[in-house]
């Protein structure tokens, strides 16, 4: 018997776990969850299909009837869709199959960390490629990257800083590509757009989805994947079998058959993102950045970290990503309901304003 | 934009997915599910609690009701727990950890396939130690390669031949280990022997259990991990963050709570299998093994593949192993309820009564 962690590979020894401090506040608008909570018709429905369901047997080794209709839901064919657990394992699919020591993936910065955390642990390369002073995809230099990479990964709308990709940029960027270009589309519904029509025509690129935002599931994990059946076949091979459990099977087939009782959430919580951003460029001593997700990300003059305290004596959760790279002022709101809103924004003003009386260098 | 396939790693082409035929019927004995479900008592309870949750909202980022509980359960401590999404993702976690090319993970055969899948997708190399002509490990040959690994996964009672590791021999073998043991409990209960003991010798000791046997859960997708509270830390840096939805913790959290109920159908599965075997050595023509699990692994002198079929057009669904090395002549059949079990030897008997009537050569 060795020395036990010696065994534990050095790219994993570096690395730090992902980890979030549990808090919870009257107003938690830190983990860009949908505010209004899955309508109780569809809820009702989920529970009524479990009583027939025996807990003790395995689910369907293929979800068939949860794919065919997010093939309908998407216009994507059934054998391009691999479902996960939630997103995040299946970003950890396709890095299981293409990443081992010598590979490079290329992300933008400052973007979710989990893509870079499971491309270290996996022994590959990160190249980090910053976003612009206002916090926009640089294109330029994407290409540059993209041409020598083995994996591109890019969130769009991206965590945390709300930025899109315009089409005709991922376009120029899935051409040059020397790898796979995947997408993280977690936050589409909030952008109304999708690049999932491009998997037409690019066989490089790998679409994620999720339940957890718009489709107001983060607690019951469900994400999908979307790409040309071939490169799904490989992907599967690193995918968990049965990883889909029954319930959660069940409420994305529900929720996805009754979408249309979502969707005035979401166009709600487009309008208040709009709402919050218009009130908060008119706070002094903080900049709002422009978002298409269901979130905003803002600077301030004052110690991000201090505000975080702030608020949260006010009894609201925001999100400090001051540890992020560039966004060393910055934190980030998730938009919650008009009331929460409301209570976030007044507190935010009362705090600027007691700041003010004494000095501090305002936000660009 | 290359060839796609050409970026998917070579140690992930050569492999084939996991696979299950996606078969039913009448009597479904063939994934060793728990045949008797959930106490209802059990279900009732976990649905009341859900009605005071909401969807929308990420589950804890540390389950700590749900491991103080198996805390209690196990008699470890809550720091040497992790939770998974099945156990499947805690084997996968801890490979991910350890396994990159060049390393060496030692697995008995035939075992549960997946050990060897990810192994090999992680680019490390699988060193198979056969069981011996009796279907029991073999001591020696694990002792020899153990001391030269990096990896060793015993399951035990190992699927899916029931075969049970001694835990004097276990010990053993984690003295000269070079590296991690892994310990897979699937199906403990039914061997009413445990290592997990031996944590607190054994700082290169891990053990996985899962929630989808005897816990009456595999619809649900829970399982955890046991180890030395600094080795879990390193593992977790490889397990996704909310990888445990609501409703499966709920359900687990309660399971365990109210274990009394379960132990009564662990206790019958317990004396079924004892009365299956017994049955099954009395019909010539077959040869049952002994098993410390809820399955016991048959050979018979016809063609395995044909009885499978035999038995599935009497309404019986058991799982042909015929592909598993050293078990090419071999069936698995599922302990179900007393009624199943019934059903199935009048129907294999049948079988072998009308092939009697042609020639064939009896097993050994």
């Amino acid at each position: 018997m060795t020395d036990i962690l010696s065994k534990i590979k050095p790219s994993v020894r570096g690395v730090q776990a992902y980890t979030l401090r549990p808090l919870d506040a009257p107003v938690k608008i830190n983990q860009n969850e949908n505010p209004f909570d899955m309508p109780e018709a569809i809820k009702a429905a989920v529970y009524r299909g479990m009583n027939q369901k025996a807990w003790s047997r395995y689910p369907a080794f293929v979800p068939s009837t949860l794919i065919s209709r997010l093939s309908d839901f998407t216009g994507w064919r059934s054998e391009g869709i691999l479902m996960g657990n939630g997103s995040n394992e299946l970003i950890e699919a396709v890095l299981m199959v293409t990443v081992e020591r010598g590979k490079r993936v290329v992300v933008p910065q400052p973007t979710f960390t989990l893509y870079k955390l499971i491309t270290t642990i996996l022994g590959g390369e990160c190249e980090e490629v910053f976003l612009t002073h206002a916090l926009e995809f640089d294109v330029q230099k994407l290409l540059e990257a993209t041409r020598r990479a083995d994996v591109t990964i890019i969130c769009s709308p991206n965590n945390p800083t709300g930025s899109l990709i315009k089409l005709s940029d991922l376009r120029a960027i899935l051409k040059v590509a020397a790898g796979l270009v995947v997408v993280d589309e977690a936050y589409h519904e909030f952008s109304r757009q999708s690049v999932v029509p491009l998997l037409n025509d690019f066989k490089n690129l790998v679409v994620l989805r999720t339940f957890s935002k718009a489709m107001a599931m983060a607690g019951l994990r469900v994400g999908y994947l979307l790409a040309h059946p071939e490169l799904v076949q490989e992907i599967s091979k690193a995918k968990l079998p049965y990883n889909l459990n029954l319930f959660s099977m069940a409420a994305a087939e529900t929720a996805v058959e009754h979408f249309h009782l979502l969707q005035p959430q979401i166009d709600l919580i487009i309008q208040e993102r709009e709402r919050l951003y218009g009130q908060m460029q008119n706070i002094s001593g903080l900049k709002a950045f422009p978002s298409q997700a269901n979130f905003i990300a803002f600077k301030t003059a004052l110690d991000p970290t201090e505000v975080f305290k702030a608020l949260y004596a006010d009894g609201i959760l925001v999100r400090d990503v001051s540890r992020y790279p560039m966004l060393e002022k910055f934190l980030r709101v998730s938009v919650g309901s008009p009331s929460e809103n409301d209570r976030f924004l007044a507190s935010l003003r009362r705090i600027l304003t007691v700041a003010k009386a004494f000095a501090y260098q305002p936000a660009d």
